[in-house]
């Protein structure tokens, strides 16, 4: 089968090179709306194929699949095209601009048994695997919360603010470990340059007092992106800032000794080893293109699926409704 | 004079220990309802003086003031009881347990022209005066946002929740730096040992799209005292764990070059010199002892007077009821 | 059994502290040659009793042992007189000024069956305890290198060198983890501002290729106390300097492939987890000191025994004469 | 003019990038004893001009300079026949396998008015050009100390042992930070794996006190590369691993107060602000082109000019007699 890459803008390159080297992949065809940077990409990638016209490029029978890397206003009308044409789909992050065009896609897509995906790079890196390896197998525990600050100074963008911008990464982090269902989302932000937020706190209520928390911030002094996971059992640090040793799991912990009532609980501290996991240092965007193309030809079910792409967009819109209601809790329709 | 200290609990001892050293003070006098503790303290402190009653205390003509290190929930009862006997009054942090406790007492003390203050220690140290003084000359520019983080593993406390426990201490550097009148507050949080939250997030709204934000957290497995805080010019960094160099000064920022409206902006990024500025390391809790003493002496307001206290006091107590109405955004009366 | 602390300036206080809270202890009997500081002594520890001679301490048949905390230069007439008084003996580090003195000493103490100590503490911390665990149950495999940084700005001492002043702390751990005999020894050094060297290097040569290096210096702007320690199968990074997890633990190396000669070797790294054990924080001075106390009682051969006493000392003497010869190598004598 | 860039291998590839896109250079041609190699720089450099041998490479009359990146043992003979052929020459580093060579290559320069050069690119980044200028203009005083440690996991190579892979860099830096004829040189290592040394530590005689050491080491679990430099006036850390902040630049110090004699001397810490100046984050490789280029045009000296490769190849030659006489020192023959 061939792909089609939709877009050969800051992100399209990397596409391009990755499905080129992926297995089962027998060339990739490339579309943008600009000449200039089609000639651009016909030039850094030779053995590229290129389309004039997007219904070219859904026109060809040995296209099997698209992926689209435009801005986000422009996913649903492309991504929808594509389906109706046949075609499997995989969507930058966010997937949408509303939910109501993600379930659209997803109905589309299940209607025609295509696969839709969202490029969630982030949970093909090494560490978000070993957090949910960790998870999957019990040893972290039930979890009590996901805290997430992912700040530095820019870019700023017109188009959208730091919401949308910089917490779909986390916030897909944290579907893929949680792995529930979010009940409601409350957000506050700030605007000091523009009508867009440069500054927003976000707020995620599962059941059972699980508790997620994002800061996004255009306007940092120092580059942070950390997470912190408490589980019952183990606590997770997740700084991706650091070089090598990305993760560091801690033996540390509450134990209950004795609970009479809810009022009166004797609880004990236990701080263990830290540990620090060897992760895989593949290219996350490689394992992405894998699972999209190994999707394609088994029907299996990817791990970035629409499904997970439309629960982050879920979340975004509510959070965009809670900084328009004055940070008011948004109930999350499952 | 001489100074009463009520309480040889976990902090008096240092007040004790504070006020021999101080000059002017003539003596300290404690005391304490338990005779144990009282016993300990007078081996401790060999020329302590001690008071059977918390009436004979005050019946003291020589003692002009006590420094109150009990339970919170104690310290409306005994404040008041010193103010009415002409003692001018230190509380420990929280001031009191709720605002109108706190208004009760500033109004008692300025009837009888009396200083009452509260022990927020952390205005004390070279950290947080070196950042008034950067604010207020102006280097530091107008502040954008105070990001506060405070978490680690433990204490719980069974009498209070993580908010109590931990935000007051980062809210009265908080209103120390900023200056100005918050208006609202909201309030997240989760509780999963017992009926105390043990880890919450705390938003306060200022006018002019100042936001501040506070992480605590009693479940968190590395210790983080970390305060972000963004200004027009400056930046800084305050980074309590750090042995040394706990301010970090950045001259990084954002100029707008062009504003044709609020919809269009050109912004460019400014990243000069980081430094690092000499703090004093001179103990706050000395210059606390010195604050609370030359105040009375000189009738000029403490550093960290009554009103500042009650200004934290009803920030805890919008979050707590924020906590209660599922995180609504609580009105501040100024 | 009671103990004499002998020299009540910086250490003493330590010593006198943690003796009295040791179990079989008595009690401790001080003496310093001033009695202002005998005054000190007495008012800060109320429990304590005082000699006003040293042949006063020594004739008391109820003081089974001194611990002597004077200038290194006074260490060996103290001592000897001390075991000839059929005391047993802790010493202060370094042991003594020669390692001739030190073979003396030793001598004495092992003719009258005596304990000869020395003060080495680090050898009670939970880290360095750590580290000897994973030596000696195989886990590190063969030690390569042992690299040890100890620098800080100050304190320049009048009477000593860099090398006296801070290196015994790391030969001794040096010794202690490796446990083999060192064979030579040069050091190199540089004197700015008095006849004294403030910044040396030194390397102790041991037996197959097992090279240990020291840098130690008093004119750093920042504060380092790092040990890296190579082993065959798993390397560690000791830093003191971290308020917790000091020791981290490497699943790194160096496997061989293929050895056709010396000449040809085909080598492949290996890297798994890092791993930073919980490590013991008892107070490394009061296992010091229930070591002393032990020995005593049962005549087994303490851990910092004499022996490794007159080990360091031997190191720096060698060290000593190496920067007087212009860094040339120095034989060990075992 | 056009440059001759000789051999595609590791390094090759980036000398092409650079010189193409330095000013006044019209063209880069490529000479590689590999064909392979060979087709492979035109593929991915589609404007390179290639010569089947390095006769022709020289025979061309606008190529009026050859900058040589293959193995140090060839670099003699080609920079020799460069020369010859009148062409300006860059040698990668180190320059030559012996200072003999050096000085035969910067004789043939001199006599035929070439530039001769070395690729010292440390020399060219942000960092050590920011130190450089704090020594200039005398901030940060005298030099004492240039302490240097370059640590990793890897690479042994064969055909040399760690001090002629990894200590070049630090040299070329500290003899132009120090600017000062070195007077002797020592060096002791550790062969763990074949008959090449794969940890050794380098010291550097300077006159006046000033001391320069090297840790150079293939067998560390973490990675380091980190100077301190000791000034009579500021200290400086260069910590190359630091993504911004390379250098943080510390008013700490010493200053006398009194000295009677050289036994007595009264010093005084000094401690101030620490700062982390602004670096330029241009491509040092970058300005290296451009350097050799406009000596090439103007004739002046350049800043990595054949003197400096020949005291950097003198210091190896050193160290390496040391290493074999058993650590003694050798003299530097100015």
């Amino acid at each position: 089968m061939k792909i089609g890459v939709v877009g050969f803008g800051y992100w399209g390159p990397n596409l391009v090179r990755n499905f080129q080297a992926t297995p089962s992949v027998e060339g990739v065809v490339c579309f943008d709306a600009s000449e200039k940077r089609l000639a651009t990409a016909k030039q850094k990638f030779p053995a590229l194929e290129t389309a004039k016209t997007y219904e070219e490029l859904l026109g060809r029978k040995d296209v099997a699949a698209v992926a689209i890397a435009t801005p986000v206003s422009t996913h649903y009308a492309l991504a929808m095209q594509a389906l109706k044409a046949g075609k499997h789909v995989l969507l930058e992050k966010p997937m949408t601009e509303s939910a109501a065009h993600g379930k659209e896609l997803l109905a589309t897509a299940e209607q025609n048994k295509l696969i839709l995906m969202v490029d969630h790079t982030f949970l093909y890196t090494g560490a978000v695997r070993k957090i949910k390896e960790l998870v999957d197998d019990g040893r972290l525990g039930e979890i009590m919360y996901f805290d997430s600050v992912r700040v530095n100074l820019g870019l700023f963008q017109h188009d959208t603010n730091v919401v949308w911008d910089l917490a779909p990464h986390d916030l897909s982090i944290m579907d893929y470990i949680v792995g529930q269902e979010p009940l409601a989302v409350s957000a506050i932000g700030a605007k000091h340059f523009s009508d867009k937020e440069d500054i927003a706190y976000i707020t995620v209520r599962y059941a059972n007092q699980l508790l997620a928390h994002f800061h996004v911030n255009w306007m940092s002094p120092v580059k942070v992106r950390k997470i912190l996971i408490g589980g019952s059992k183990l606590m997770v640090v997740y700084d991706d800032m650091e070089p090598s040793e990305k993760i560091r799991v801690y033996d540390k912990g509450v134990d209950i000794k004795e609970r009479e009532s809810i009022y009166k609980v004797l609880v004990q501290y236990r701080t263990g080893d830290m540990w620090a996991p060897k992760v895989d240092v593949n290219e996350a965007l490689a394992l992405m293109a894998a699972d999209f193309v190994e999707s394609i030809k088994t029907g299996r079910r990817p791990t970035a699926d629409g499904r997970s792409g439309l629960k982050v967009v879920k979340i975004l819109e509510a959070a965009q409704e809670s900084l328009k209601q004055n940070s008011a809790l948004i109930q999350i329709v499952p």
